[in-house]
């Protein structure tokens, strides 16, 4: 069969970032890593999918993609994208439901898109929904241990690179140490730029009401993860104490995960990554959800190809765009213009790595 | 420090099965991974935590344990278990909250429940809660495919080894099958022996509704997954619409997961998997959970060590004897007695594996 998958070449990347990046629960960022797979078809067609990490588990979604997932896969037809992940995600329930397993399927997953839209002629954008080509775009800072002069500096950064939109990590040691940093930033960016906290769940059920009760003089947009993505009730507890509107999803891997969420966290915005929630597959499935609850879907990470899932969609909201700088890597970095980031019209999903400059990071 | 951890030394090896094993959800069974951990104190002492899967995944937790986790281990307190337990959890997070994860933790938690037995003089059965050093037995068979004559000679076997209590695999294509394997083996082992099904969550809940239903003359003491883990309130749908008991676990990698199963899926029976759900500690949090909802606690796989992880407790329910032979690769094979396993009285967990046995199927 001419589309039948001949090859699936595994790559693992380990990249320095310019600085070291810090939240509340993940401690020290000195690298990201970068796990991308080549999937070449008989007919000479061939995609490429790809999901990172903060520094942890690079090794493991390799060996799982090498050792679990390649073999299965040759000779599978790699235009029937549906079947193949339905298959993946049985063929490795046992040892998945979630985890490393959800982000080695979206390798898999954004490959086989990648070439469906190059066999389509069309890009992402289209082909995921088609609803738009730009969205509105924020810049998410890894900030919790920057002095307040360097968080400031940073914020005025993202203003002067284009953006209208700012999100800052929370979850110092002190709650009024997270007050006062909120208040600097409010005062430098003023009161027409949104303005985003992110707790990387680091605090209790009742911590985080005491916090978003705090947050009230400053304008805040959403508070995102306040406390542990697991605890769906915990968030709807914060919400209806408080008036607060929450946003969780990179923390999501499954399907069952986006329902819990949106059944019973009362969220006001959803962020699927669609780097580890099953590739694009996943994240539509999660988009589609997000539609029946009415709730704007966003994005987590990896901007340079959320930029046009999150276009597509008719409820499409904010493109987090992540200090990881994947975009960097690639041959077209984020586009934005008139404060939205812009999607790429090229046919595939518009990320194509610029395997030059990576080279020198690449592992194994 | 004495107690610092030195060296961890981490071994992959999979195992042929005497023969093809299959159930509704994983396919065929032809061999089982087993990864070891030694770790390894300043003082000198050892312990040996492992892991098993069905076949896949191995590879993916050699490579966490060697990438993410044995560097940051060295030189921490190998007695300070809790906090070991808690600070991995969140070292991984990103990628983790269950899945591969969690069985990379398990093998590092149960080496350190090793040693900490060792060091204290005792049985694991006796540092575990030392409610007992016995408890009931049934054998599971992976038999979904077996013949019906196959199937019957493999249940009598069972019972000519000197137990009263068997599991067979459900969810075969038609349900009449299904009902005709459960009338043959009912017929064949006589009123007394107590029976158990599992379907593999293979089923929807309305089949599974049905299937409950019909089970009724044959006198089933529980029903296994009948439908997907993730689905808690349909568990509670079935046993709710059928008075059938349910049963599950060994698919809950967290102990967020078991908490939405107790307070959820209305459940007569948990099975943690101390493989799987964060060795020793992350079962003996899922056994107090268990008190708390007055479930008997039962165990899933790895007979070797659960046999003294459910004498231990109070409640301790069922152990699972699975089709798994790991305990075949250890000094003590499972011992049993009058209808009950016994835990072994060797200071450590009472799992000391037959290396040489072992050698031959090590792979990396
Ligand atoms: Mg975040
Ligand atoms: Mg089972």
């Amino acid at each position: 069969m001419l589309t039948s998958i001949q090859k699936i070449d595994v790559q693992l990347f380990k990249v320095p970032l310019p600085e070291v990046l810090n939240d509340a629960k993940h401690g020290d960022h000195t690298h990201f890593e970068l796990v991308t797979a080549t999937v070449t078809l008989a007919d000479g067609t061939s995609g490429t999918g790809y999901t990172y990490t903060g520094g942890k588990g690079g090794y493991a979604i390799k060996a799982m993609l090498e050792h679990d997932m390649v073999g299965v896969l040759i000779g599978k037809d790699g235009t029937q994208i549906e079947e193949i992940y339905d298959f993946l995600e049985w063929h490795i329930h046992y040892v998945g439901r979630g985890g490393i397993a959800a982000f080695a399927m979206s390798v898999i997953d954004i490959a086989l898109w990648d070439i469906k839209c190059k066999k389509a002629g069309l890009p992402l954008w289209k082909m995921a929904g088609g609803a738009n080509n730009t969205c509105k775009a924020y810049c998410g800072g890894i900030d919790l241990q920057f002095p307040l002069e360097k968080l400031l500096k940073n914020i005025q950064g993202y203003l002067d690179a284009g953006f209208n939109a700012v999100k800052i990590k929370i979850g110092r040691a002190n709650l009024e140490e997270d007050i006062a940093r909120i208040k600097a930033v409010r005062e430098l960016i003023g009161p027409d730029i949104t303005f985003m906290v992110d707790a990387n769940y680091s605090m209790s059920v009742e911590k985080a009401i005491e916090a978003a009760k705090r947050f009230e003089p400053y304008n805040i947009y959403w508070f995102e993860e306040p406390t542990i993505p697991d605890d769906y009730k915990g968030f709807a507890h914060i919400a209806n104490a408080t008036g607060m509107p929450l946003a969780m999803g990179e923390n999501l891997h499954t399907i069952h995960e986006f329902e819990y969420a949106f059944d019973q966290a009362k969220l006001s915005f959803i962020q699927p990554d669609a780097s580890n929630c099953g590739g694009v597959t996943g994240w539509l499935r999660a988009a589609k959800l997000s539609q029946d609850y009415q709730i704007p879907v966003c994005s987590h990470g990896m901007q340079e190809l959320h930029v046009s899932l999150v276009s597509s969609q008719p409820n499409g909201g904010w493109l987090e765009v992540h200090s990881f700088p994947i975009d960097q890597y690639t041959t077209r970095p984020l586009v934005v213009q008139d404060f939205r980031a812009v999607a790429s019209d090229e046919p595939g999903t518009g990320v194509v790595f610029d395997w030059d400059k990576l080279s020198p990071h690449r592992i194994v």
